[in-house]
């Protein structure tokens, strides 16, 4: 099925592999020393059965099942599929909420299902929820993967390349591994399990705050103690670490429109207001090149720094090197490290992403495009609200845009907005996580912020009171997002055992 | 083969439309009086072959000869070959010439073939020689148009709707149309054509300069006498004209890159650099929203206004409404008609068209695109030189690039580039001209310039030492370039007597 290719030379090896068409390698149930520990055992088990868990995630990772795109919603759907399946398989109880339609490039379509699965319901246990996502990002090869994003690669340096390998797929069937391993081993799950995995994650999330909030005291969440989510990364590309904060997110979009129709740039040029001249004269007021935000108010909420904070950047595992690889460049902004963790965790950016409705292909056009959507989004931290980020935002870009004297149009909307988080890392939920990498990893992990979003972090904590723990998988060069997304091997099966492992310790310090 | 749609509802009456499977409606030989002037035998017979002539522009349009796709080359070879075989059928002498090679979408291509024909060897008659291009503008129908670009749709206000129907086919096969009209009216050809075709009018003419300045005194172009392009519009809807003048173009692409792949924004957001924050911020420096350029000395050039020339914009027949009609939609900078054509004609303009390796799709992606290349274009003016332009302009970016401190990279390249022109109306050319409006269309014609460009223009002027008529057949409204490209009925059959007529003209007052 999957095809390791170390006998190639590099670009080679990267290059052949095959889509999954066969069945998955067998699973295997090595012999094992009864007295072992249970966490031997499994990790035993996960270790001999490495060729099936990377089938089973080839598998999956060629269902492109990317939520932004119309076309591919069946695709999200199909994958959604796939998880009621295995989970039914395994004997969990499975149920699915249909969160509604949206309207997506013009047209009305259902939004994937959120699958919810319930294993074990042992009031003596404790009950851990976990979350995570199975839509993932478009992908194209001509955006520059070496590889089809669809298919699952294994290179000569045991990385895993195909979207969706790290961001989220392979963290959320590890958690079926887990379960599986338990049946295959006949050990008894450690905790009752509730598992919680959207598909509309990559495109805001659509309905799943609402249900939860909703559900908060229903029959799936009202005996859920702690909650898990693996959906980021490691600081860098050594240590494992623990996630206790994530930026928030707020996406705009800007639309600039006068002229009816597309315009000759010969015909008109110098006659008629350009949607594009005033979308750049606007957006240029809105970061500078270090990457200060340039609207007024918005740093006034952000929290300041205490002492202890300041004093825990100098005892992490990182070095602005560590950027310098996963950017595959040097362009960072800052000198020092701790300006730059405190640039991703602490403090807002503000990014542009691009422009719909002008001339992207390329070669060269001359046409006055007669509608433009800006897009930019910015990441906010404790103690910014999205509602004042949004009207800040707003009342800048709309008075911006009046300063320029233009007869075109300009309307700007908040697409998705999600506030930032951050968690109590002395709960048993933390505790038991710290444990659990100790013992797959054999060191102590570095606490870490995240500078990406997950809005429903916070809507866990808020909604269900409980701790929420974010447990990285991969590594800070996965490239989520980007082309040749990947996930180490290494992280992928070390991170079953750690999802194991962090049940076990949760049911011995909780 | 083409379906006129009179009874259904308008929308309707657009859509429904035939691909020229069929051969074109026969060719009609109406019965005429041999006393009628060669003037009113021409009119007559292209009158009454109206529906040939559709059928023929439906036949060219169907060929998607787009010059800028790659993948589209072959389309373009094909309609050159179209035209060498219907000028050999006339008994027209034919050669090609090959230009040469140019890469592409990182492919090397042949360019198409200049297709040359001499009509005609009578050293007793002048030589005109008439140039026109068979490539046109992208076109998809997600871009905005109402049916399919490349089957030509007549709607009921009688319009010829489909990409390249005015820009530029209509007027290239009217050439042929008047030969062989001569033919089957037993008429004597007044002066020897000599008709040069290109394929890559729409993306910089690559290798035709060279050709016509290395021909120049031989062959093909030796014993030209005066020269006329089709290839231009109205100046409104209702009256014709003659153009004497046109803008030049420079065209800049401006890349800027720095990480080594693209990134995600919450992971990076506020620790590099941004390609796109940098774009914008120089971008933005280029023009303002009145269409002010301001690049500094850009204007030192322009040609003073003459008291002649101020006096001549009260004279034409043209209205603000014009613009407003051409572009739907009243966003048009200036409050006077005068104002508004000297922006057009005389001052130079700069347009933003788009950027490339951008997020440019519906819906939203946090994406931090690592290489990202913007691209704009300045219409230039009497005594604008481009080489001066284009120092100017690559002088401005780069320093306003440096003055930001960004840690990446900006390049800036300049495309193509063409002077503008302005010809002398005193020549027996545009004095023919202006009695063949007359004759078909009982007005005289207003005396125009183009805000657009033709570079090719400026090469026959200097490298041929002749005058140089442009003699538009459509009309303001045509929407060259953009989507819902038409040319009237009335333009184009109109257009074929007019043809015919200068040519007579010029034998009578050259």
């Amino acid at each position: 099925m999957l095809s390791f290719l170390s006998s190639c030379s590099p670009k080679q090896q990267r290059k052949a592999a095959t889509k999954p068409t066969t069945a998955p390698s067998p699973l295997i149930t090595p012999k094992l020393d009864p007295n072992m520990s249970a966490f031997d055992k499994i990790f035993e088990y996960v270790d001999a059965n490495e060729k099936y868990y990377i089938d089973r995630l080839a598998e999956v990772v060629a269902i492109p099942s990317v939520s932004a795109e119309a076309a591919r919603r069946p695709d999200v759907v199909r994958m959604g599929e796939w998880l009621v399946k295995e989970l039914k398989a395994l004997g969990a109880t499975v149920n699915v909420h249909h969160p509604g339609k949206q309207t997506i490039e013009g047209q009305q379509l259902d939004l994937p299902p959120i699958v919810l699965g319930t294993y074990g319901t042992d009031p003596a246990k404790k009950t851990i929820c976990v979350y995570g996502h199975y839509d993932v990002q478009p992908a194209a090869r001509e955006d520059g993967w070496d590889t089809d994003p669809w298919t699952l690669v294994e290179d000569a340096k045991g990385r895993l390349i195909g979207r969706g390998s790290t961001d989220d797929k392979g963290p959320v069937i590890s958690w079926l591994w887990v379960i599986a391993a338990h049946q295959k081993l006949g050990l008894d799950m450690p905790v009752n399990l509730k598992m919680c995995f959207e598909g509309m994650e990559e495109s805001g999330s659509e309905g799943l705050d609402e249900f939860i909030i909703a559900e908060a005291k229903g029959d799936f969440f009202k005996d859920v103690d702690a909650v898990c989510i693996s959906d980021s990364y490691w600081l860098g590309t050594k240590k494992p670490c623990l996630t206790y904060g994530l930026r928030g997110v707020s996406y705009f979009m800007v639309e600039v429109s006068g002229p009816g129709k597309d315009l000759h740039s010969g015909v008109f040029g110098g006659i008629v207001h350009e949607p594009m001249s005033d979308l750049f004269a606007v957006f240029s007021k809105l970061v500078s090149a270090d990457g200060k935000i340039l609207i007024p108010g918005i740093y006034d909420d952000v929290a300041p720094v205490t002492d202890a904070e300041d004093k825990m950047y100098g005892t992490l595992d990182f070095s602005l090197n560590d950027i310098h690889e996963a950017v595959d460049s040097k362009v960072t902004i800052h000198k020092t490290e701790k300006e730059a963790l405190m640039a991703r965790w602490r403090y807002p950016s503000l990014s542009i992403h691009g422009i719909e409705g002008a001339f992207s292909s390329p070669g060269s056009k001359t046409v006055i495009p007669a509608k433009v959507i800006g897009k930019f989004s910015i990441r906010s931290v404790p103690n910014m609200e999205p509602a004042k980020i949004s009207e800040l935002v707003k009342t800048f870009v709309n008075a911006e845009f009046k300063k320029i004297g233009s007869k075109n149009t300009l309307s700007i909307d908040c697409g998705h907005a999600g506030k930032a988080w951050v968690a109590d890392t002395n709960h048993y939920n933390y505790v038991a996580a710290e444990k659990a990498v100790e013992r797959v990893f054999k060191v102590k992990p570095d606490f870490i912020r995240e500078g990406g979003s997950i809005p429903v972090t916070l809507t866990f904590q808020d909604a269900l009171q409980t701790n929420v723990l974010l447990l990285p998988m991969g590594r800070s060069d996965d490239g989520a997002h980007s082309t040749g997304e990947k996930i180490d091997k290494e992280n992928y099966i070390g991170g079953i055992k750690l999802l194991a492992a962090y049940l076990h310790e949760i049911a011995l310090v909780a």
